[in-house]
């Protein structure tokens, strides 16, 4: 092709698409420049005046390389990788590192694999990580382990980028052997290693970055950014749906700027949808001061440089032509995005097919249950004194209340009380585990809910007043292969959202999960969730045993502050 | 490893080395820190407070990452590696993106392993660039070709780094077949290209960095680097001993900053010696006005993402221990310097052998010449007007003048006027080719000189007023096997210097080099050479025929600007 790229650069022969009179960003050298930007083939070509096959018209225009989202879990958009594609690729994004850790966590290596054959005829660089703690903690079963010597395996495989956001920091901080056979495997194969690291300052800083760790986007303070900063670390901001960090692009100077990059992590089908993906990251941290020359740099050629993407990231000759023509700098509007040098969205919409689903059998069907009864949800409880799960609303942190409780015929009474029945059902090999504790304060009443996503090993949570509603849920969602339910009690109807791949990803398009999404919502707040929740999504962390407080795996109630299992019995 | 360093970053365990209370350059967020440098093994474990096994007080130093020099010929300082590492590595640089394009035009591929293999176990990582333009020209006849196959073949050697300067610039730009394959083998290996474009600019630029190519060296106006950068090429500031252009650094600022590397191309081992080498370049540019850390960075970081080099360049966890103590940020001098976490310079003084050199027969006895007899040198002219070649002094460009010339039995008399003959012997291969001219104004008198270095394929390049002298001068380099002569046809006597090496660099030490090279300089200038030149160098880009006007080849007069041969006779 280089011959090819050379003579359309000299202008002997045409290019095939010109963008006419475009403005467009120099991230090299911070200035926004105006010409034509000629393609060929997926490259570049040159900058200056052109005439292509194809011309697309870019006066008013501002012409930026296509975005990078430097760290996202696709799964957490309960889409498939072809419809968040369609969603995405219309905003600008091009490229994305995605850790399709939650799907490997059910699935192991063939729904990491399923996530990297779905994405691979898409219009979208689908770079994969492999997913390094799998499961995230030893505290719940999971449906799969990637011990160190299946990373060891599998990192070495051509699809695998790097390796996933390390996020069991203390195994780094602690030379844990296994950790270090993970991490050395990775260096072994040249593969980049993402980071997580929440407020690991100091000493344990550097043994965390001395397992040859590159990024991190758990950054909350200016001192903190400052410090991961100067000891190399690349820093994420993130424009998740609850997780968000936008405003640490206030720390961004000239002198650290190079080393900012931006990403989602997880972010929803609802959110993508209605506001957008890294364009709206871009959107905001403008409104709010940063310049925008500097807020694309991050999106673009500063996330390739971190994850050593070469001719990405830029307009400039023999660079690929990921581009977005946007209507301005304030409002990123993307008009046209162009992806390996075809025009691939117009005006929001893809140009592309998004019908076709890859489906392999390897990743549906995969809740696993025994027949649920009654009486497995009955919770006996010793005295009269117990410790309840709370949930601060919009967040992930639970509390731990000790409340007065009432038993008969050996199960606790939930009759006049803000309590509700909590169940964590292991779903993946049949271990029969249930993890049974209480919740207070959520506000349903009148039957159960149930949801098969639940961080990070994804069984069954259940929450409930009602022991036969409680296994009517779960048997629910076994049949459905996975998603969301409600069982009313009063009237006998079972209410239900599937997500048929994993348990966590629905293989409908995103108009159709978010219609459905939002009329089960409404119907969980109508049976009393606190609508200072999110009535479905607040339950997929309650299992989370690496965040505060008081958590529920199917092993059973954890004290994450003891990091040990505790006692329901207060 | 890992375990190690995590164990030493937490400080369990003591480290190997700590660079005790150090001010340090951090290089990522442009701040200078104070604290400990902890080193275990060939890495950095941290930055704070440490105790180490070995301590070295740093107080009162600034210490900064071992410089990178981004494009060197070891050839022109005339030294073997082992000798240039021993002046160059005390002077705080621990990383050289090498190619070794004189030797490899001399030996082919034998003389690129040579420079390899003497490099190996230098405290120095010799980064070694296939050249890619052997012989730079087809209008000489140099000691090997590397064509498009050779290209192929060789560019995916394990050290094999990248391709080396892109010389051959109107090659790319027209898209020349064999030159097309050289870049898409490079791609196809996945390494870097160095470019080479001076003066290149607008459409021809962008059809050059359609070949691929990441870098240049040649940029003279502020224009053309504002060009070259907003094309994504990083632009290297050279600081070599005749071309220079440090001046380039007020281009610099914050917004393009990291596009800037800096590198030495051609320096020579007086140069090296007396004034350094990358230390050299920083005094300067910030003498110039430059702030030191953005030229620390220039010399560090910035050459090690331009490269790929990951985990080099910065003073962080997880990089390498390549590290130097200077005085301050103004001088430079090093003090101590550290090369993989060991200690290996201190006060300019390097502590490892430099005495051991690795002298394969491949690059020895290198010029191979038939006997030269008096009547080879005899110059027929058929009138009495002829071009003869000037040169400007300090520079390497030529000039054509018409003389008027008398003959005598079929050669051209030289007495009593300021003309020389010029005679480039072919030395590789026994083709007998000498191409003859005249030069005029250098000054010489009383016999013949003659050096195996001329650029880029060096043969003989021999001048003088007697043609006995000018063959015995060529027979003796021969002899020697390569370097640079002087015959006195008065006394009788032959001065010489032996660059034994492919007859471009000398296997003994700087020291012994540069005090017979004075000698013989000393002496070519007693015997007339007028001291606007530099004796021997001056003669060795005669034959360069791509630097303007006219040149002489072993093919013969070579008219460059016409681009072909050209007739003697005016």
């Amino acid at each position: 092709m280089i011959e090819k790229y050379i003579r359309a650069a000299k202008r002997d022969k045409k290019a095939d698409l010109v963008l006419k009179n475009a403005s467009y960003i120099d991230v090299f050298t911070g200035k926004i420049r105006k010409g034509d930007i000629a393609v060929v083939g997926e490259k570049i070509v040159g900058t200056g005046e052109y005439a292509g096959k194809e011309e697309i018209d870019c006066s008013g225009l501002t012409v930026l390389p296509g975005y990078i989202d430097g760290h996202v879990h696709i799964e957490s958009s309960q889409l498939s990788p072809e419809e968040f594609a369609s969603l995405i690729v219309p905003r600008g994004t091009t490229t994305i590192i995605a850790d399709p850790h939650e799907i490997t966590n059910v699935c192991g290596m063939a729904g990491c694999e399923y996530i990297a054959k779905a994405s691979k005829n898409l219009p979208l660089d689908v770079k994969i990580q492999l997913p390094s703690c799998v499961p995230a903690t030893p505290f719940e079963t999971s449906g799969a382990t990637l011990n160190g010597k299946d990373i060891k395996k599998n990192i070495k495989n051509k699809y695998i980028f790097g390796l996933g956001e390390f996020m069991g920091y203390p195994g780094v901080i602690s030379a844990n052997r296994d950790t270090v056979k993970k991490l050395e495997a990775a260096h072994a194969a040249g593969k980049i290693i993402d980071g997580h690291a929440p407020a690991v300052y100091g000493y344990d800083l550097n043994a965390y970055l001395c397992g040859g760790i590159s990024t991190d986007h758990e950054c909350v303070t200016g001192k903190e950014i400052e410090e991961k900063i100067s000891k190399g670390m690349y820093v994420h901001i993130r424009h998740g749906s609850s997780t968000q960090n936008l405003g640490n692009a206030k720390f961004v100077t000239k002198e650290n700027m190079r080393r900012f990059i931006l990403c989602t992590d997880d972010r929803h089908a609802a959110d993508l949808k209605e506001n957008g993906h890294i364009d709206d990251a871009l959107r905001k941290i403008v409104a709010n001061g940063l310049d925008p020359i500097s807020a694309v740099t991050l999106a673009t050629l500063n996330c390739a440089e971190c994850y050593g993407l070469k001719w990405r990231g830029a307009i400039a000759p023999f660079y690929l032509a990921d581009l977005v023509a946007v209507d301005n700098l304030d409002n990123f509007n993307a008009k046209y995005v162009i992806k390996n040098g075809k025009l691939v969205a117009k005006d929001g919409k893809p140009l592309f097919d998004t019908s076709k689903r890859y489906l392999p059998d390897s990743v549906l069907d995969t809740v696993h249950l025994k027949e649920m009864k009654a009486e497995d949800f009955v919770l006996t409880l010793k005295g009269t004194r117990a410790k309840a799960m709370t949930v601060l609303p919009g967040g992930v942190v639970t509390g731990c209340e000790i409340v007065d409780v009432e038993s008969r015929n050996g199960d606790v009474v939930l009759e006049n009380t803000d309590l509700l029945k909590l169940a964590v059902v292991e779903r993946h090999k049949l271990t029969g585990n249930i993890g049974k504790g209480l919740f207070k304060g959520y506000g349903f009443k009148g039957g159960a809910m149930g949801i098969t996503i639940s961080h990070d090993s994804h069984n069954v949570i259940l929450l409930g007043d009602d022991n036969e509603s409680m296994a009517r849920a779960a048997n629910h969602l076994k049949q459905i292969g996975g998603g969301m339910v409600i069982v009313d009690k009063a009237s006998g109807e079972i209410y239900s959202l599937t997500l048929d791949i994993g348990g966590l990803m629905s293989s409908r398009n995103a108009d159709d999960l978010q219609r459905d999404s939002r009329a089960l919502i409404e119907r969980a707040h109508a049976m009393g969730v606190n609508r200072e929740y999110q009535a479905f999504m607040s339950l997929a962390f309650l299992s989370l045993a690496v965040i505060p407080k008081l958590k529920l795996t199917d092993a059973g109630l954890f004290d994450v502050e003891k990091f040990a299992f505790t006692d329901i019995n207060a």
